[in-house]
């Protein structure tokens, strides 16, 4: 069974759409990457700053509105629906619910063949690249650093502190193309009998 | 029955980007704009320029190869399937394949209500238009400006040459937005009785 | 006397970067394109929202800092000796000073030969292009379209309510590279017996 | 004497940039940030790809014409006057032709108080940042990495192979602002007595 759906949870400035694009240069065949970016992109302009859409604060604090929840629900069906019809897909987003965030992921993604990667960045090196960036509320990278990884299940982590994103996406891809024997064909039934707890 | 699909068909330069973000801004509920834009910017960067994905060529001309329509199809079932679970979308492509194109959206998009919307310009004002952009391979709005609408059926077109993209949206939007008595609820019952034939 | 200076002035989404870029395109020699956005993006990104810099109010309203005016007064003189040294140059800028903006322009440019132009745009269309564009706070293109020519005098205006920018270029360009048998040596006296003035 | 010009020199993907915008936010006073790239970005798009302007080799060479030099020429020229009117200036260059491209800086600078920065990355690590950018010609790092350092005489260098960005920029900060005693008015007179040379 090969992976089919690549998801990339990590805090603002941790690094993941670096992994993402390096993933797309490393692997075999070709992958789509879609992300939260994306979806936030796709939304009207008026959404993106409004409660019902998404608030972001001055101190880097997300909150995400009514109307934004239900367009994402339908957009992660319709990400699942891609990877069903064949396209293998590199998800990347930031679970600001922890594992709620990844349920609803779960539950989008049904049986699908899902390699679940933590991105992890050391808090304070994450909020000095989103200084470097210049385009990002500061404290987001801090506010999410951990907040994001509680309680979520990965089948892998990377950590973009120390190491480049392109190790990362080698690491990442080495796993998302290996066929151990005995590994079972679902992502849930993975999930149960092998990688770690995220931190809490 | 209301709209829950607008396609947008175009030439390259003719509008249909800046008619879409008029269309979020103006409809009165929330509209995700996906586009063969979004979507080539998910896919790897090899594929953006190579015989498998596109292949721009200097005059403007555009090869899509096999790689790329596999994951343009699946693309296509994720549009689906997110409008399928609730979300209004509206999609802005380019159908270089005329009415082969339209067909495979058609197939895509099953029972969803679909408003075909022909988003036309001048061939020279695109040209003009395509000069000012900077970013375009030159000739591409010309070579597209008559083709793309072959044997396209539209329930609606508007021109950009004269008229500008907030008022071209406002047109399409009064028509999303009605509820005539007798219209049919699917978008392919719709297209039998009315829409009339874009140029040969 | 050739032109060794193009200075476009008009409100916010009125069509000067378009302009700009054609005039790139249809001028036979190389032009290098400044604009107050490119020095607005050399702008520590602090100074972009503060009391100090640039303050954009909600309704469009721009309020300029005198940290800001310190640092324009210096970039002015920068492209001022930059045309010296011997490049063409067009300057794409909104005189939200009006009359004032000029004079600080006619000071720092000296003796350079230098062509004035207006760009004017219906305020309604601009505000309307305001919104297809998306990016930009709704109401600046009104507030300033009349204003930033209140005093102005010009060599030459152009109106993109109903001509595409390329072609409102080549009108530019066509007067950039004439060469008049008594036309002055410098703007200052072409300035005098010529242009008409600006809207008040 | 205070340093009026920061320049930071280093071959692609080593991280100038995100240094630069480092600096504008450390820097207790507000600094423009110039560079290599926005002066091409300020150039007509026929110069960006063609002998007379830059020419990209799919290896990642560079070549750079005779209209590229001498609009490039002025633009110092320009940058020079800005900083001599008052504005502190970081320029982020790339010397493709190593100890000429600094002495072609250092007349156009003249008297100014400059401050010459290497910026380091192992090349390897250099080519695996231009792989996760996805926009860069694949090769570019790789070539540059030392070349653009040939001969280069500074007065401090930084290595973003382990460092991050911010951490860098605080570096170079400290010594921007420091005012020690017997130190020099002009950066020629300083160059002599201390920076210690580039590698050949």
């Amino acid at each position: 069974m090969t992976t089919q759906v690549i998801v990339l949870n990590g805090g603002s400035s941790s690094g993941k759409s670096g992994i993402a694009r390096s993933l797309q240069a490393v692997l075999p065949d070709p992958w789509l990457a879609f992300g939260i970016d994306s979806l936030i992109e796709a939304m009207p302009a008026s959404l993106r700053e409004s409660g019902d859409g998404l608030d972001i604060a001055e101190d880097g604090g997300v909150d995400v509105g009514s109307v934004f929840r239900e367009l994402e629900a339908a957009w992660m069906q319709g990400v699942a629906a891609t990877a069903g019809a064949g396209a293998r897909i590199i998800i990347d987003d930031v679970f600001l619910g922890g594992a709620e965030s990844q349920l609803r992921w779960q539950k989008a993604l049904g049986t699908l063949d899902v390699l679940w990667v933590g991105v992890r960045c050391d808090s304070e090196v994450a909020a000095s690249r989103e200084i470097v960036r210049g385009d990002r509320a500061q404290g987001m990278a801090a506010s999410q650093a951990e907040t994001v990884h509680r309680g979520v299940v990965y089948d892998l982590e990377v950590d973009t502190t120390h190491t480049e994103s392109l190790q990362c996406a080698r690491t990442i891809a080495a796993q998302a193309t290996s066929c151990p024997a005995g590994r079972p064909a679902s992502s849930v039934g993975r999930a149960h009998h092998g990688p770690r707890q995220g931190a809490v």
